[in-house]
């Protein structure tokens, strides 16, 4: 375990309590799927690394549990919503909000959740933070937007990906980071630099997790990506390796009437035995470089360490 | 007509192009759902109380269509998610966008409009503005929330209908009021009363919108809320007309099973001879009456004038 792990653990609870204290306020009605969608797991990466560069740009009063809540709810209204869009069955392990509650209920709660962050951040009455969500926003629904249209065609190379993630998963972390550094009145310079790391930490980890879908511990149905027919690393490299016959076969395939459980069985065997996932998992690596460039800008002290350490865990988790 | 009526249609093809402006940087795959979702129809009552606003308080500029837009793309991104959670059929008199682009392209571009609204209202960088729709956002979603939890039972008086309305439509008309006031400059005392003016404003426009589910010739379908079973005045004023037995009939069926289309017309006809429609109108009037009186603090004019026409407008109008 990294010591950012450690530290996540370590905070989770205070950030749960926050979380908890802002869907107290929602209307009855969605707060029930509002509890189980925001409390049933998650990581709390986002409020974690917003916390983080506070502290490394010497902000160091604990006034900062509610803010750090913020793009967590951003998070979990947009996975809401995506869950609906994707047709996902599960998420965090679960069953998914819009089966359990129903669609109505996921849409409502996901823009409750909305509404609710972007009340408390415009409590701060920063001009510079309202810009940098508002940007996360149009990316993130961007990022949603270009999967979808994406899904069902194998991709010709990892550049249309990049795309992709950087609005679904990256502006997020980016704006989480950026959030941060305002908050403790960092430099332009410096904010800038704090957003570039989170950008590039969001590519690293959003690759890993499209690694983790071929790991068979994460809790996750396994090779959900090939069934839903996104293009991630580890299929494109695998695609990549076949010869030309073949590899058409499975362009077609991929971009026709989709796979069969056993199919997917079988890729995915291909895919394990040949380390496409592995393969894939280095990738990360020259994001993680980028961000630990970024990390440069930041004042030297724990907080720093501990953004360097956010690097080792996105490099090595496990799920 | 009013004059304010011809102010809209005066207006409407520049507001239109601003929001056609809003909508091309959209990513293409959401742009036809949004282009008709957004242009297909629509008074654009909200920019253009922001606009006259604006002109009350003195700021004759002529770069006020594209933040005018905001509210009305915040107001277009609610009836896209709204017609999914009430399963409408028609919206504007033509075909949901839910029916015809599918739920998972009007939740999507519901949440492409509304970021792309926090987008540009985040580049005026005034901290009240972004408060205003914040406030705005979390109304507008608790009222869906407590019209739909309210639906399917007959309430016992209009204190909970205006809880209703005042989060589903009037909020919205009052931070279109308070946004055009803050963009001129207003004083916080003048710009409380510009937001008093477009609550009470709200208030009426949505009950005399509610008694216009009893007219026929609005393009919507007739007794639409019977149907839905949801508490208006018109059906709030024929229950309490009737005996004690038979009203407790009504308000059985309307709580239980809900109504045959045969009963809808029935109950829609006797609504209309009764004039049950007409008095709920009327009670629209007193917060005509307190929004002329919020108008005090807005400087004589011509604007001001308009905005006195509004009232008219929201009186009289017929569909």
């Amino acid at each position: 375990m990294s010591f950012f792990d450690a530290a996540l653990k370590n905070e989770r609870e205070r950030v749960n309590d926050a979380l908890r204290s802002l869907i107290a306020v929602l209307p009855a009605s969605v707060r029930e799927t509002a509890e189980y969608a925001v409390l049933g797991g998650g990581k709390r990466l986002r409020p974690m690394l917003l916390m983080t560069m506070v502290r490394a740009f010497g902000y160091n009063k604990a006034d900062i549990y509610r803010i750090a809540a913020v793009p967590e709810l951003f998070h979990v209204a947009s996975l809401l919503h995506d869950d609906i869009l994707d047709a996902s069955d599960t998420r965090r392990g679960r069953q998914a909000a819009h089966l359990k509650f129903g669609v109505s209920a996921s849409v409502l709660t996901g823009d409750a959740l909305l509404a609710e962050a972007c009340h408390v951040l415009a409590g701060y009455a920063d001009p510079r933070m309202v810009s940098s969500i508002a940007e996360a926003l149009v990316r993130t629904t961007g990022g949603e937007i270009a999967e979808l249209s994406l899904a069902g065609r194998l991709l010709d190379g990892l550049d249309e990906y990049y795309d992709v993630i950087e609005g679904k998963t990256a502006w997020l972390l980016r704006s989480s980071c950026e959030l941060g550094a305002l908050l403790a009145g960092a430099s332009e310079e410096e904010t800038e630099a704090a957003g570039q790391y989170g950008l590039n930490l969001g590519y690293a980890f959003q690759i890993v997790d499209d690694a983790l879908d071929f790991a068979d511990n994460t809790g996750k149905p396994v090779g959900g990506d090939l069934r839903e027919r996104k293009s991630t690393p580890p299929i494109l490299l695998y695609a990549a390796s076949l010869s030309g016959e073949k590899r058409a076969a499975f362009a077609e395939k991929f971009s026709g009437e989709g796979f069969s459980a056993q199919e997917i069985a079988a890729v995915t065997e291909a895919i394990r035995s040949g380390g496409f996932a592995e393969q894939a998992r280095s990738l990360a690596n020259e994001f993680l470089e980028k961000a630990s460039f970024n990390l440069k800008k930041v004042p030297d002290g724990t907080a720093k360490f501990m953004l360097k350490e956010a690097l080792a865990y996105a490099r090595g988790r496990k799920n």
